[in-house]
């Protein structure tokens, strides 16, 4: 196999051969090819794509270039929900135990926050005391007691992801469809589910910024997930505001408390329980459990349980005020009377990584206390001088969050047309 | 200046800026950009191409990675001419002796065979004596005295070239317009000429298969001499057949030879002609003085001296027995009676490389008496038997050439159209 013949036939917008994708993406896990090659095949397929049938041995051979889970010896079916990431998208945190409870068992591996996006583990770790990683026998041991566990990437999970994943990054190729869905499902299918919810992010917040570009991904997705023999629902939903009232890791959790209270905002408590749906429904179980277990405190129960079970004060569930809490806070006011006309959610997002909700840097620390309570939604009615946005910060960043907020929302005299939640289901 | 947002620009068939352009080609030079960014701009630009505004600088800081020689001192306009590689394109050897011998200086660094194409430095070598290794201060005063020498690359000259040609040669972005563009006249600007006369090759024996390609690159070239203060004329030359009589070091010799004479083949004949009386044009001369130095003997001379003055043997020019001889001889005769309706001439330089008139890998040593002579020329009649190619040989490859020869050349019962030998001239 020589990886010049399979650059030039991507170059040249031909197939790339199903056994040469397999060898290529061995050899470079274990270093056989360098990156320079890599680079040029990345480019090429960043320009001219990849058909189904080379995406499927391309995600297999970067799933199989790590350890892949094996959960067979767990009742049930199991299936996990991955979002393609947003700002104030905590819907993990209560979808989980909620999936948990109502007997599908939920093996969640997580990310960190990318760029303007908030990340699940960063919002588990602002619990006090709780742990994300955990070894691959406890996470195992956890889904089969308590039928969920929450943990990050191991280095044994798809290394070669990791390695592309990095490379993509200096060499201008990150925002490729099926680079994006193939770096995703590797790594989910690693995680030995047999089901996947996928929540494709649409609109100013999410990294598809147009529906066509959401709907192709999530396409893509669900024919590979459907190509290695899972079960794959994808649903477009919308991200041109925050989602919920809080973006930040303890104001996030505080959130998602409510949410499993049934005190949490309308649109994150709808979102997740039209994914518990999605994913009991996966599971062999009745979707409408999910409601239920929802309003008779179920969900919230393995909420406690699993904090406990990972280290954490599970007291939180009772007290959210033992949750990191910002003393400081400031508030963005509406400079005029209107309409709440639109909101650039990107740089909602970046106000909280100005704040230290999230890192500008890998090896900056967050702050679990700082972040920002959403006062005003798309279309909301609001007087000058109204709170739009309350900034819950820590002395850092403020001037700059405060201006990116400013910026970020657009007051008009007429009220907006405002889009469903959930766009479309795929799949 | 961040390389990835280069590689972007280019990548979403954006416009490179110029100073960013200049920074990264110097930074690679010195080792401060990676292969693979440098790998994905290449698969970038060979899949989005490169306007004249991105040439232009890329092409400049290339020559300005090395030594740009300066012959300011040197009278005249300085004239080289560059080919981009044919079979039997021997054509440097008399061209470079007979323009000097009308007053025209010829500054020329020349390469070796490259694949089925031979090289005018592996010809030159098989001249007993001949040294093409002259130093760079040797070589300017060659050309003050003799107006010509012939020179190999040295490291000097352009090194990003050539480290981007290696990187090229592993990740499929060799047969690239622009960067084949720039890689040729990088170099050739680097010789401190005023001017170049570029035969660009197109055919079955050459890099550029069709017309339009040919033209396509020789447009590319002459835009970057002007851009760059250089008159530059391009010919699109016919390499349907091998050009002259012979293919093979020391034959293409005694062929050069017979040319200065008056007694060579009509093509190669009137192809140095050509080519002579536009670098006398641009080198303000009288053309038509070409074709008097060529009958008075002058031309001959000046190969005379300056095979003496590069360490070769003069006496060849009176007694090309001189020259490394093969004693043994096939011959591929042909198979019917009919017309030679098409060679495959990319073959007929391959056989000649089994022989050992060229290198299948760069570590592979030349036999400079090898080669090829070639008895029927595209539209000959033919009868069975009678002789198409004579093969000069030393035991080594003989059966390989044979069979390679005899699928290149294709008899037909009609006599084919042959084209002109010169196609077109631009610039």
């Amino acid at each position: 196999m020589r990886v010049v013949d399979l650059i030039e036939a991507k170059r040249d917008r031909g197939q790339m051969d199903p056994d040469a994708i397999r060898a290529v993406i061995a050899a470079y896990s274990r270093d056989a090819v360098p990156d320079y090659q890599m680079a040029a095949l990345l480019m090429a397929i960043y320009l001219n794509g990849m058909s189904p049938a080379e995406l499927a041995p391309w995600t297999d051979a970067m799933l199989r270039s790590g350890q892949v889970l094996d959960l067979g010896h767990i009742a049930g079916v199991k299936v996990d929900k991955h979002s393609t990431g947003g700002v104030g998208d905590k819907i993990s945190l209560p979808l989980a135990p909620l999936v948990a409870a109502c007997g599908v068992p939920v093996p969640m591996v997580s990310g960190r926050g990318l760029g303007h996006t908030g990340g699940t583990l960063d919002k588990l770790e602002s619990i006090p005391g709780f742990r994300t990683d955990q070894t691959v026998e406890r996470f195992v041991e956890l889904v089969g007691t308590l039928g969920l566990g929450l943990i990050g990437q191991t280095a044994e999970i798809a290394p070669a992801d990791k390695r592309l994943y990095a490379l993509r990054d200096v060499t201008g190729t990150v925002a490729s469809i099926p680079l994006i869905a193939s770096s995703i499902m590797s790594k989910k299918l690693a995680e030995g589910i047999d089901a996947l919810v996928l929540d494709v992010k649409v609109g100013t917040g999410a990294f598809m910024r147009t529906i066509d570009d959401a709907r192709t991904l999530a396409e893509t997705m669900v024919a590979i997930g459907q190509k290695m023999g899972k079960k794959v629902v994808a649903l477009l939903t919308d991200m041109n505001q925050p989602l919920g009232r809080t973006v930040g890791n303890a104001l996030e959790v505080r959130e998602s408390i409510d949410i499993l209270r049934g005190e949490g905002p309308a649109d994150t408590t709808a979102l997740t329980l039209e994914l518990a749906r999605t994913m009991l429904s996966l599971g062999g179980k009745d979707p409408a459990e999910a409601e239920r277990a929802l309003k008779d405190g179920r969900g919230l129960e393995r909420f406690r349980q699993i904090i406990e079970a990972q280290g954490g004060d599970p007291r939180v569930v009772d007290d959210p005020d033992r949750l990191p809490t910002a003393t400081r806070e400031v508030v963005l006011e509406a400079p005029r009377d209107g309409y709440v006309g639109a909101i650039d959610t990107t740089a909602v997002g970046v106000a909280g990584v100005c704040l230290g909700a999230g890192r500008a840097k890998k090896e900056d620390a967050i702050d679990p206390a700082v972040g920002l309570t959403i006062e005003a939604r798309l279309g909301d009615r609001v007087a000058k001088g109204q709170p739009l946005v309350r900034v819950h910060h820590a002395d850092r960043g403020v001037d700059d969050a405060l201006a990116r907020l400013r910026a970020a929302y657009r007051i008009d005299d007429a009220p907006p047309t405002v889009g469903p939640l959930v766009i479309d289901r795929i799949g």
